[in-house]
């Protein structure tokens, strides 16, 4: 069951004047749950402070927030906890309001199905804006992708690439991308447009995957290509259009440590 | 006092699941109530109706909108009715829900006082994405124009000039612009981002203003400057950055072609 909070207090239902629902002017964590914790919840937390700090909402006490995620993680063998955190609520028009107290919510989603073989991509048309005043963080203007991924479903794919404006592959919908090139593993920058996955992170400072610019063409023509984020961790995508890939032992290699670090992300598939 | 919707019923609040709070899925529209009756409505509804196709959203039977929103205006001297139109309830995950019925809500709020003077528009760091995707319609993925709007707020402005990442000028953060140069009126084309006004829309089916793209030097070298939307009409714009404008008959001229067609937006400011 969902609960709203205004700041440390419960309440029943977020107001019709909330922000988030006015102007998306809000943050979001899509958390995996596991036997009653949520082992990525130091980065997730990173995440929203720094999403806060650049969009100048205010952050209720992590200690606070911490609790009431232990209380509705417990008992959860596994699944999937999404926290919402908008500006709180404000009168008509753009200006933030002065001194809101933040509006949240936590609220608990089942544990998608892990894939029994690669992911089938297709190439979105709805392209990322270039936008560096929000690229990285985890904010609430999702609209590119709700037409991305309506795109997806259309054509029955599993998840879409989204290229930038420019052409640019940058991400899917919701994970990120890793492309193998030879022994290294390769993803694109997030400064411009993009999500800055907390497993992606986890994979940088591990040096498993470096960030790099890549063209269409070096999607197509790496040698392996998988998606990563934080509730389903690396999963192979076995076709891109007309592409397809079958398993390569430098995804199992990538899952396989991701897995000793964080056993939860064990057991997935390993190719196509 | 607010009231929300799912399709044709009433409701008490919006459910925590709603997609507008959780990714600004929907589409506003801010009206000017006059006299009990909402003068620019035929014009909000078609770009209601555009942006809700675009998107994809289901639209609520217009009839039944219509008659809530009379209530709700009933009485109303000068007033502002913002509707907001969501697309309803979904689960986790950016993919459309199928058959969702739409959730929707109206919020009364008063007039804003008209300036006694013309504008002071702030040059705002935050640019526009250039995504044509969403451009024109009017959209609940609003995060450029908070940021926009707070660092008017900050340097003390009336409003904000919004450029592109490229640089053009394009808007306000909730308003259209209007360049006089010479013996024309110009505005910038809002195909790549910005708002389809509804206000600027009478003026260009009325031969009274010409879509130009505008560099900054454009804008700077304007004999005369001013913002319109369907909320106050137009207004004088007195002073971008170390730039200032004297009242023009330019600007009084427009204003009392618009008065004639609709006078609630007569006794504006004449100039700066």
């Amino acid at each position: 069951m969902s609960a709203a909070y205004i700041d440390s207090e419960r309440v029943e239902a977020l107001s019709l004047a909330n922000r988030g629902l006015a102007y998306g002017d809000g943050l979001f964590e899509t958390m995996r749950v596991h036997r009653g914790t949520l082992p990525l919840w130091p980065r997730h937390l990173a995440r929203l402070r720094d999403g806060a700090q650049r969009l100048g909402i205010g952050l209720p006490d992590p200690a606070f927030i911490e609790a009431r995620i232990a209380e509705m993680s417990d008992g959860v063998d596994a699944g999937v906890l999404k926290l919402l955190l908008t500006r709180g609520d404000g009168g008509r028009g753009y200006a933030p309001p002065v001194d809101a107290p933040p509006a949240w919510m936590l609220a608990p989603h089942p544990l998608p199905p892990v894939p029994c073989a690669g992911l089938r991509l297709h190439a979105c048309e709805t392209r990322l804006a270039i936008q560096p005043a929000l690229a990285g963080i985890k904010h609430c203007n999702r609209l590119e992708q709700v037409l991305a991924r309506a795109e997806v479903e259309r054509v029955g794919c599993d998840e879409g690439l989204m290229r930038d404006l420019e052409g640019r592959p940058v991400c899917a919908t919701s994970a990120n991308l890793l492309a193998c090139r030879g022994d290294r593993w390769l993803t694109p920058p997030v400064a411009r447009c993009g999500v800055a996955g907390v497993l992606r992170g986890w994979l940088l400072e591990q040096g498993l995957v470096e960030v790099a610019e890549l063209a269409e063409d070096d999607v197509e023509s790496a040698d392996a290509l998988a998606l990563c984020n934080g509730v389903r961790g690396i999963l192979p995508v076995s076709m891109l259009g007309a592409r397809t890939w079958a398993a390569h032992p430098a995804i199992t290699d990538l899952q396989a440590r991701l897995a000793m670090a964080y056993p939860m992300f064990s057991n997935p598939v390993a190719g196509a």
